[in-house]
């Protein structure tokens, strides 16, 4: 049976639906006596109910037709459609790093997937309670790699390319979300922007106020809203992710299109970034966090260099495959191939920062803050961290293109911190 | 009545189709005993028919599914569909510049459009011929700074402009043969390629063999493959303008889509760069061309400085309009909209010499070549201007960024005319 037409679901109306679903009673059996659904839903603008049976388990996140935070502003609910899109996509290219998608349903804007069962949790918490993830960099930097590679002109045929940009463009509400709180409100005054006052007012005042970094977000937007290099994810912040010690797992790509690469893998670094600076405002007596900001730094270097190196891999690996922006015929010679990949990868380099600098910005001045400082408690200390994070995130977004390296960018970040 | 599937059309064909569709029989009325049908197609790709009747004329251009240039080059016909969208699109935008279409009929691939009547002819036979077009520049700048500024984020909300990129990315195989035939063929060993042998048989093969070029054409292939900038015409080379003394008309947008606006104006000034260095081919004791060819250099100055004035002039109109890359409360102190301003013109300015300069070198030693050079029937002769060309091609391609206005690129042509 399939429903008619579209309505929210709550604990009881989710049992029902799972009732006349069999692709979801098929995986938690019959037994209804034993069975239990939790709202979760810790997003934005979602809501997600683990479902638990006799026999097995699931998740289903289901879109309503507005932000869950901020209920007056509509969102389209087709943006589950594009993420159940998004999740088989890199899930087919990555299925190590990506929940299976057990059922989706238009009518309802509903996915049922695979429950990230404990120990998994939010890469953020986890930031925040200090814990390290040897893994992390070299699960993300797969994830990364594959998804984007794979994605892009560098394996895909221009004919596919198109097609698969085409459809993606219909995903264009969740893109102008992205514009506005990313790329446009933090640069202005918005009902929507807050930070931590009144400490921050004056840095917020001269974010408006800097040309030169409004002329660099400009060069930003446009690439955003104009370059369909790869199928990103488009919302690769540290919440989007789930981990366990041995586990790395992408969640929540509902805003997901053909953009530039750079935004997913700035989105990840950023967030790294923001994590080390929080760290201050999470140290006590028992642990001062120096050993912890050391491996956050780590993982910072090692996700890019390995996604340098894997990326790299790919491209090698298949320079003779459909991939029709480097010809084998005219990249033929190795001096000339090695030439436009570093090209491309500064390139690539480049627009990381600029964007994961765009999104470290707008965490701080901006509409949602992250929980990474939200959860120091002492206004004055959390505004200290936050304004050395904006001191980053101008320099890298103004200079960007003067960074060779990561441990460049790692240098950066020392020399900010306290 | 419609035909209900497509048929290539004859003369015999076409006055059949005439008299069942109203559209064209009102325009040429009812008298069959006086209708004149003439095929004049003298492009690569499609059949063009002059239709007179007593009472009124028009073109009609039916695309077939292969290249009318090499019949064994599959090519959709749906071509006919894109070239109709844009010849619409663009003529709301800039009446002034583009036919009226009259009709079209999706199954046939068939438009009717204004028949641009004598003393119209294809500009690059006027420039063969050394005829001055003074208004040109003034004209060709009106409708490119119109049709790209008003297709563009400058003008567009972020809503229509992913809307209309997703439906002319159905224009992929025209793109394709873009890709293939202007960005990657000239840079490889290709069946396709011809060049004015043996004169240049070692100028070709420079151009396989040169690393930098080859990764500047790479940077300039993506983001013809990725960058939805603008709703480009595709194909602006002298050959797709009609002109008298007073009028400017263009043709032929088959193979618009939303891609860089570089592509567009390069196009034109290219082919204009290209006109100047065949002029010496076609000098004589009567005219020895040194007057035109400063003409056409000076319509090369114009043509960029009017569309920089006009597009410019577009954007402060429209700056508080419905446009969404430039917000006016980011970019609000005029200083700042200056400095956006100049950024973007200077990058519209290296892309339109880069893709200009790609332009060039196609027509010199890839497929398609240029009635300007072609009728130079002097093979050492022809080879001078061609090879002439092809240098300044090459160092605008390779050093486009350090061009800052279109004098200095006059200068370079200067310095390497005979
Ligand atoms: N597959 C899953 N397994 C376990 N928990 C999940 C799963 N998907 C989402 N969650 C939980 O629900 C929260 C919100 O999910 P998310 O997809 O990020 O929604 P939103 O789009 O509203 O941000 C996540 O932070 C996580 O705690
Ligand atoms: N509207 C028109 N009025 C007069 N002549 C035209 C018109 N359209 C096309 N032609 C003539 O037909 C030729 C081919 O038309 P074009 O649209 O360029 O076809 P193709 O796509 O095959 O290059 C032009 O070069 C021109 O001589
Ligand atoms: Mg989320
Ligand atoms: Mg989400
Ligand atoms: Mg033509
Ligand atoms: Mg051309
Ligand atoms: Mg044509």
């Amino acid at each position: 049976m399939e429903y008619s037409e579209f309505r929210p679901l709550d604990d009881k109306a989710l049992v029902d639906y799972i009732k006349v679903t069999p692709s979801l009673l098929s995986i938690v059996g019959n037994n209804f006596a034993d069975l239990t659904v939790k709202e979760v839903g810790d997003g934005n603008l979602n809501f997600v109910y683990i479902v638990v049976g006799s026999s097995g388990s699931f998740v289903i996140k289901q879109a309503l037709p507005y932000l869950r935070c901020i209920e007056t502003w509509p969102m389209t609910k087709e943006r589950a459609y594009f993420e159940t899109l998004a999740l088989k996509e890199h899930g087919r290219l990555c299925p190590e790093h990506v929940p299976q998608v057990y059922h989706f349903d238009r009518t309802m804007s509903l996915i049922g997937m695979r429950y990230l069962e404990p120990p998994h949790i939010i890469l953020r918490k986890g930031l925040i309670a200090g814990i390290e993830y040897p893994l992390l960099a070299e699960h993300i930097s797969d994830y990364m790699s594959k998804t984007l590679f794979y994605t892009s002109l560098l394996y895909h045929t221009t004919l596919e390319h198109k097609g698969l940009v085409a459809e993606f463009c219909g995903n264009v509400e969740l893109c102008r979300l992205t514009e506005q709180v990313v790329l446009s409100d933090p640069y202005k005054v918005s009902q929507f922007n807050r930070w931590t006052s009144p400490y921050l007012d004056s840095d917020a005042k001269a974010i408006r106020e800097d040309n030169t970094l409004k002329l660099e977000v400009a060069g930003l937007k446009s690439m955003f809203c104009e370059r369909a290099q790869a199928l990103i994810h488009g919302d690769l912040h540290t919440g989007s992710i789930m981990v366990t010690l041995e586990s790395t797992q992408v969640i929540d790509p509902e805003f997901a299109f053909y953009g530039p690469m750079g935004f997913d893998v700035g989105a990840f670094i950023g967030n790294l970034i923001l994590a080390f600076f929080a760290q201050n405002g999470h140290a006590n007596e028992q642990n001062d966090r120096q050993i912890y900001k050391k491996w956050i730094l780590r993982t910072i270097e090692e996700t890019w260099n390995l996604f340098h190196t894997k990326f790299i891999g790919l491209w090698d690996k298949h320079k003779d495959g459909p991939g029709e922006a480097y010809l084998p015929e005219i990249y033929n010679k190795l001096e000339l191939q090695q030439l436009v990949q570093r090209k491309y990868m500064s390139d690539l380099f480049h627009d990381t920062l600029g964007f994961g600098a765009a999104k470290m910005i707008r965490r701080i001045v901006g509409v949602a803050h992250v929980e990474d400082f939200e959860s120091i408690t002492d206004p004055s200390k959390r505004a200290d961290c936050e304004r050395r994070a904006l001191e980053v995130a101008k320099k890298l977004l103004k200079e960007r293109r003067k960074f060779q390296t990561i441990s460049e960018v790692v240098l950066v970040i020392l020399e900010h911190q306290a």
